[in-house]
């Protein structure tokens, strides 16, 4: 077992990462302040790891609720069962909520923890690569609005993270390529060095060799925790951690929550921000053709859907979390490993670029 | 002008207090981070406050929303109808949701603003004595739940309170005496000069008298204020602000919320309190009888509704956020003006109060 902390003060918490976690519940009950908990989880994993993380916490006073699968349930409505199992069950406020699942789970129960009874505390089980590597790290919790992703949610750490390898050999391989991308998206952003590493291990991390996967993880936790710990609440820094996310944010809300995964829409986003950076005479030509082989070599999107126009994503971006009194900031690319935040890009070059990947230039 | 200060770091705000304050809009533009502003009103208070609101905000980019009134509009449906409208216009992270009302107005927009995008900006502009007194103070915020009051939240400070004393001219009769329970608490929670005072001075607070009203406001922000100062997330003494309130909660969610008002349901509340007080022994019987004649004095309801019984008290207080591994903290006074938390009363104390509250015994 492998564990990093992010530093956070008083809300520090401990990544745990290696095989067989969900057996060890030791690592979670160290973490209760109470001595109840909520297990939520979702119609395709609970019936796989439920029961193991069941019988290994012991005897806390435990309640399980099971929540149909997919982005398209990410919202207010299905949030508020979680609140119906809560107060059904009078969990209080010393109670502990257990996140079982992907990063639909991860961020909306986070985001009950955050409201109910206006917080108690939760712990993240994520059982994809997506969430172990990126969305259960960090504490941004929300749901989705039909008009923009996560637009609903708080800033809500979680008491540890606990990410058991093992869980990954159930994920389908659409979902182990989903979260490929916010791996390479760790390189792109501030780490060369494993970008460089992805590219050689890419064939190892596909046949899911635990250790290529195991270090995949750990490396870009420990990215993310550095760049969280410096930044947690996004007044800076910590937008850049968004790479990709302005252009795929728009894709999954066009196309219908739960139609392209959230990786699939990151995976086109990353290449559409390499892309235009290369426009912007930023990113070198050659870099971009990097970009775009590696997550076309990882089996993923490299374009958005053709159905796709750039008035459709100049009306999504305009509503993105990183819009500053009408001027969208994007993150985009000086090198690979060279990402920044930026509203200094011409207008004209944006609208030019989105143009030519929707086909109407 | 009075103006008084909630102490809390980097998160501390002003709260002002005095007639004309919602001409004066420099009050609130000097604390806006950006350019934009959503007032939320209810279809009680905009036809009579909001144009003047409007207009004293000069040029910033405004938009308004009007919902329905009443604690029964106090739910996730109606919140997420302040979201359609963030998103529909487009309002970004930098944005400012202004909470013009009452304190279910000031409630569920402090839980828009701190939800949205993950967290904006809101000024609390309270119209009634109950908001004014103390639900726009000390960033308490909420929708409720069909199984509790409140249950739904977070703890978000407001940028500043602004408390138009002239807005309380058009206040029902019924409203000003549901504010004054509330004014009634802080004299017994630990100021009992100010329950002296609020004895001597009922015939002019209830005539409406301007003077009387702003000591009132101005004295019982300041009991709050301090509180909130020293224990922000309630993981103590801020509890002590709960008098009244958990059988007052539980009156208003076994009545339908919106059929008492809140300040009502807290005045039976006080006198519960008082009268289990009084059983237990801590509060001497000629003081119990200086509470509820108090209330009954300012046209307030000292009894819970007949047709409750202890069952459902029991069941109701057990959802209460004060619970903690099933034991349900109760704030209960030793003198007038002399509050405390406490586990430590008999189970059956409790339950034989109820039984006499509500005719079983």
């Amino acid at each position: 077992m492998t564990t990093l902390s992010v530093d956070l003060g008083d809300r520090s918490y401990p990544i745990h990462i290696g095989p067989g976690l969900l057996g060890r519940g030791e690592l979670i009950r160290q973490r209760l302040r109470g001595n109840s908990a909520l297990i939520v989880s979702n119609e395709t994993v609970a019936p796989l790891y439920l029961a193991r993380l069941r019988d290994a916490l012991g005897d806390l006073r435990l309640q399980q609720l099971v929540l149909p699968d997919g982005e398209q349930y990410k919202t207010l409505d299905v949030l508020n069962r979680i609140y119906d199992k809560l107060l059904a069950e009078r969990f209080d406020r010393r109670c502990t909520l257990l996140a079982l699942g992907g990063g639909v789970i991860g961020d909306m129960v986070g985001f009950a923890a955050a409201s109910y009874q206006r917080g108690v505390d939760f712990v993240q089980v994520p059982t994809t690569l997506l969430a172990q590597v990126d969305s259960s790290v960090g504490g941004k919790t929300a749901v989705n609005h039909p008009l923009g992703k996560n637009m609903i949610g708080a800033f809500h750490q979680p008491r540890c993270v606990i990410a058991d390898t093992d869980s990954l050999a159930s994920l389908p391989d659409r979902e182990l390529r989903a979260g490929l991308a916010e791996v390479i998206k760790y390189g792109l952003i501030d780490d060369p060095a494993f970008f460089d590493w992805i590219e050689a291990r890419l064939p190892a991390l596909l046949a899911r060799d635990a250790a290529a996967l195991t270090e995949a993880i750990r490396r870009s936790c420990a990215d993310k925790a550095r760049i969280v710990a410096d930044d947690e609440r996004e007044s800076g820094r910590r937008a850049l951690l968004n790479l990709g996310h302005t252009f795929g944010h728009a894709i999954e809300t066009a196309s219908g929550y739960g139609n392209w995964l959230h990786g699939e829409a990151v995976a086109a986003g990353l290449c559409m921000a390499a892309r235009l950076s290369a426009r912007l005479g930023w990113l070198g030509d050659a870099d971009c053709r990097r970009v775009e082989a590696l997550i076309a070599a990882a089996g993923l999107p490299d374009r958005p859907p053709p159905q796709m126009d750039s008035e459709t994503f100049l009306e999504l971006m305009a509503r993105d979390k990183k819009v500053q009194d009408g001027t969208l900031k994007l993150v985009l690319l000086d090198a690979i490993g060279g990402a920044r935040i930026s509203a200094d890009y011409p207008a004209d070059a944006l609208r030019a670029q989105l143009d030519a990947e929707t086909g109407a230039a």
